[in-house]
């Protein structure tokens, strides 16, 4: 058998499994997988390093299957390769309720699965954030202990999204050399031909952000290696792409959308079986050609063992180090370092902005936890996220904690999502509140893998002022709220942002939001308290026995709450007011401790500068909301204020008449 | 006074009307419209044609101010040009509550504004949808009608976002010759220098999407003149390249980032005044300027008037539609047609997928509204947005009413408000109701605008299946509620979707969204009413005198209620079922109907497969909620349904539970 042989079959044992798999399902999508077979075959067993019995190897090879659809290419490949949660009964599993293989790659459901994939381009974007992760780390751990290559693999529907574009500009710009990007070429959407809707020149397009292209026959393995080999050399990021056919092998659905998104049918598999001379029943693999693959699964064993070696080399310091970011370990110190913060913020008790409480927060944050790497899309000066701690990154210099992520909110996002499953870092962006639309899919995407990332999200309400309502938050914290899994948190003052963040550096395992003010908040927790009164998500801010009136406010309005409650306990009405920092934090809660917040007080007022939408779980349907129920307007921010009758004076008087 | 002399004080009045207008404010962004103005008094005393006495005439050439924080360039300009709601006292207005001069260009706020911008890169997407509807009405109405230019005008922000690209490769695609965008290219963002976070080369990047490409000095009016007359007879897009300095004149600020979004400062606005040589003060202009000014605002009344004359001379039927069509205005006879189709629906009572529905649906309204343009992001066959009605447009022929918009949800939703905006038109787009996420900044600005789109959103809960977690919206229902002014429809059956899709259609000044499903659903509505029952967004659909149980529903759940209100019922327990197919259209109904629709059934039921978010309003905190908390996975669609417990069983379940 000459090479090409052994490889053709090599790449044919992918085709089969995947066009089996898809048919067994009788659902998925065979054709990407056929097509990109070749590409993957010679990447994955000749170029790619990792470890299928460790396959949290730190500096292993990162590869992303942006087209999430091909999913069957990534299983069966893992399945090859030998790794071991990955079987052949998964593959006969595919797109069964409780298997690994779902219709998608999901991150956590199988080892060597790096991210979750399907909704298109994010796969680009978080590719662009594991190669910023891994030279940041490179440039601070050294190529001793980081040094590897991202590859992504995209289809025509990736190029297409917007998302690619911030990313491929973002990623040229940092001469992110290391990111290499396969564009499955094969000319096929799913209504037909992509000259149906594009005529991009890619190459252009991808020159024109500053990176190196590659042009080749994607069934040609000699063409697919030489190309790799020159993409790694290349001192810019390097896009291969890769003319394939999709469903190849297929007799007649072949190079047709007919191959993309449905099972073949039997009929045309065992037409492909002879035209490729595939001999074997379904999931059936011959024998050398599967010994063949786990040879290639461990070839790169020797680096690995080398590695760890060197990394027991290293002083004990930098080992343990190194050890405790993988391990997603926060310095034991973070506690102790974030009291002494707050009985500092308990003797102050500042009139900030918390915006600019976050920065003070941030500034004893990075100074303890290096690990984080702050951000900002275009805002920095309006988020508040740099510190004395994070000198920008540039091109040519990574020793910076701060990245320009420019006017690119949404690839900020999914490469944060990278930066988080890269290891080692703890990503925290900077935008406004109203941008996080422009970013909801990547969020999601956080939320559903359940990462560590933290978005900073500022100017969170009328607030805003003069910029009016294209600027204006109203339904996002709703919105926000509503995506399963994200922490949404909405802190009242600097005590609380501290609080806050805490958590949400604390929250290994989950996406965070802070919303923040643009406009001046006064100190609502006065006093220092070792607890964080925030980890519960709503707690009684101003206590009272048998209060007639429970106020729960969230942010810039827990100030007017406080305002509220003197003078309701001025005039004889006892009130007690309950901050809520975060709802998805109180929800979970044992139930008892909710029945105690909510109370039983007869007149309940929900307060926030935003829809009601989320609020009736604490002050119920016929409760009294003090909030907007449209868009806010352009003018300035007190005025609003006033003009949508979010104040303390409208609290009292809604009260008042709900006595009455 | 030399032409370039007169220019240059022309140029200068918008400087000075800008810079003190965000200094009065104390508040806004005077760099742009500085920078910009030898562009737009170029473009708008010499090509653009408009009449302020007519603003809204058919046939006027757009101008999109897509870089919207420049707002005070556009409504400059709007004064100067004598359009006759826009006064000084307005300018001296400027970001104050109430005025028409909001911080960012706010569409119907005053004549001359096509649409709101701010969000950065919108603009050049709803440029991209004026120049697809002048071209398609170009084709049906002929060039005597229909025959002008779109010109928008972006920053480095636009560029950036990843909308830009998307709307920049589907403007090359279609070869929209007549779309001509100037790049205010000033190297300037918030954070500093634009090389801070990019360095593509636009040039390249615009010509890899088929556009033409010039690059002139922003500040040199005859080259300024040139590039607009080579762009009009280029046969692509065009890209003008405005080397410009921001804040142009400041000169301390000038070229700096603290030109961009801060007042000057009234010594720095007094030195622009010497470097200048500008003798007035605040809001005084000199009078052969503003003269000048206004001269050129009739310029094109001309053009405008032998326009009317053509439209006089037009066949009545056709002069009647074209009128009808630009006055948002359906055909009479629309609601016939519904009623006849909804008698045959009634008869037949299908057994059909809603997806399916919606396009039987469509196949009667697109032969009854011939200015419906369809469209889908590249899911034509699974979104079944084509009729037979429908043929596809292509770069050389914009007969057809499809458009193939490519995997750019995005920039699809921009340019169908585009399209609305432009009149003419009502677009209706098809995409994954999970990809909603995708353009959702979009969909607000359509709302916040009150525009006709009608956004077709499909496999609309973990009906999806196997696709998984990523394709399988749980939150987006109720984050598209929470939209102020979108209205968000999920039909139950065939006969709910014909009434969903009339609604839609009869909504001129609102966006509606319609979720369809991917699965088969059995008819609910099984009797002929000339009613549309869903204009109340939520209606009787099985009424019972003192019901112990209502059922709340929507959608694909509507069908789970009636199997379970005929098993309560069996038991003796009487059930009614209300359907709820838009919760907008019910918040809008007199209280009376409201509460009478709500009821006083001691156990309330919500029934939908998504989360509770937004229920409690039927249900209240109390009720019973038949749903998702999370999360779907990746299996059979039927299998999600009984594993998620949403299911007729499920709901029979919960009421026997909690009445025992």
């Amino acid at each position: 058998m000459t090479s090409l042989e052994k490889h053709n079959r090599m790449a044919n044992a992918i085709r089969f499994l995947s066009m089996d798999a898809v048919q067994k399902a009788n659902s998925g999508h065979p054709g990407l997988p056929m097509g990109a077979a070749d590409v993957a075959t010679v990447l994955f067993t000749r170029f790619m390093r990792f470890d299928p019995k460790n396959p949290n190897w730190p500096n292993r090879d990162r590869f992303v299957l942006s087209a999430g659809h091909g999913s069957m290419l990534l299983y069966s490949l893992l399945y090859l390769l030998g790794y071991e949660d990955m079987t052949l009964e998964d593959l006969k599993n595919f797109r069964q309720l409780g298997s690994k293989t779902a219709g998608h790659p999901e991150y956590g459901h199988a080892s060597g699965i790096e991210t979750t994939t399907g909704p298109l381009g994010q796969g680009i974007a978080n590719a662009v954030g594991m190669a910023i992760a891994e030279r940041k780390l490179a440039d601070e751990f050294g190529g001793e202990l980081m040094d590897h290559y991202t590859y992504a693999l995209c289809g025509d529907g990736c190029l297409m999204e917007g998302i690619s574009q911030e990313a491929i500009t973002l990623a040229g710009h940092l001469k992110l050399s290391k990111l290499i990007l396969f564009w499955d070429n094969n000319s096929i959407t799913i209504d037909g031909a992509v000259s149906l809707a594009d005529s991009t020149d890619q190459h252009a397009r991808f020159r024109a952000a500053n990176w190196h292209t590659i042009d080749i026959d994607g069934h040609n393995p000699d063409e697919v290696a030489a190309a790799i080999e020159e993409a790694q050399k290349s001192d810019k990021p390097t896009m291969i792409a890769c003319k394939t056919t999709i469903g190849y092998g297929a007799p007649k659905k072949a190079g047709t959308n007919k191959a993309h998104g449905s099972p073949l049918g039997d009929e045309e598999i065992a037409e492909t079986r002879k035209a490729l001379g595939w001999e074997y029943a379904p999931f059936e693999l011959p024998e050398d050609i599967l010994d063949a693959w786990r040879v290639a699964g461990l070839r790169s064993t020797k680096t690995r063992v080398e590695w760890e070696e060197r990394l027991k080399g290293t002083k004990t310091e930098i080992k343990a180090e190194f050890n405790r970011r993988f391990a997603g370990e926060l310095p034991g110190s973070f506690d102790r370092t974030v009291q002494k913060y707050k009985q500092q913020l308990a003797d102050e008790k500042p009139t900030l902005a918390s915006r600019k409480s976050s920065q003070n927060a941030l500034e004893v944050i990075n100074g303890a936890i290096p690990e984080t790497i702050g951000g900002s899309a275009d805002l920095t000066g309006s988020n508040n996220t740099n510190t004395s701690q994070t000198p920008s990154i540039t091109p040519d210099d990574f020793s910076g904690r701060f990245i320009h992520w420019g006017i690119r909110e949404h690839a900020m996002a999914a490469a944060m999502n990278g930066i988080a499953l890269h290891g080692g870092l703890i990503p925290y962006s900077g935008g406004f509140l109203i941008f996080s639309d422009y970013c909801r899919t990547s969020v999601r995407l956080a939320a559903l893998m359940g990462i560590r990332v933290i978005h900073v999200w500022t100017h969170d309400s009328i607030g805003v002022g003069e910029d009016g309502p294209t600027h204006e938050p109203v339904e996002q914290m709703a919105s926000l709220r509503a995506i399963p899994g994200l922490q949404m948190f909405r802190p009242a003052d600097a005590m609380e942002t501290a609080e806050c963040w805490q958590l949400a550096l604390e929250s290994a395992h989950a996406p965070s939001g802070i919303a923040l003010t643009r406009q001046n908040l006064p100190a609502v927790r006065l006093d220092y308290n070792e607890k964080n009164l925030c980890a519960t998500g709503a707690y009684d801010l101003i206590p009272a026995n048998e209060a007639e009136v429970t106020i729960f406010a969230s942010g810039s309005e827990v100030g007017l709450a406080v305002e509220a409650q003197k003078t309701l306990d001025g005039k004889g009405i006892s009130t007690r007011v309950v901050s809520v920092p975060c709802m998805e934090l109180f929800f979970e809660q044992p139930e008892d401790y909710q029945k105690a917040i909510i109370g039983n007080s007869p007149i309940k007022v929900g307060v926030e500068a935003a829809i009601r939408m989320g609020w009736d779980s604490f002050i119920g349907t016929d409760g009294i909301f003090i909030g907007m129920d449209g868009y806010g307007a352009s003018g300035k921010g007190a005025d609003l204020f006033k003009h949508f009758g979010i104040t303390a004076e409208a609290i009292v008087e809604a009260v008042e008449k709900k006595r009455a």
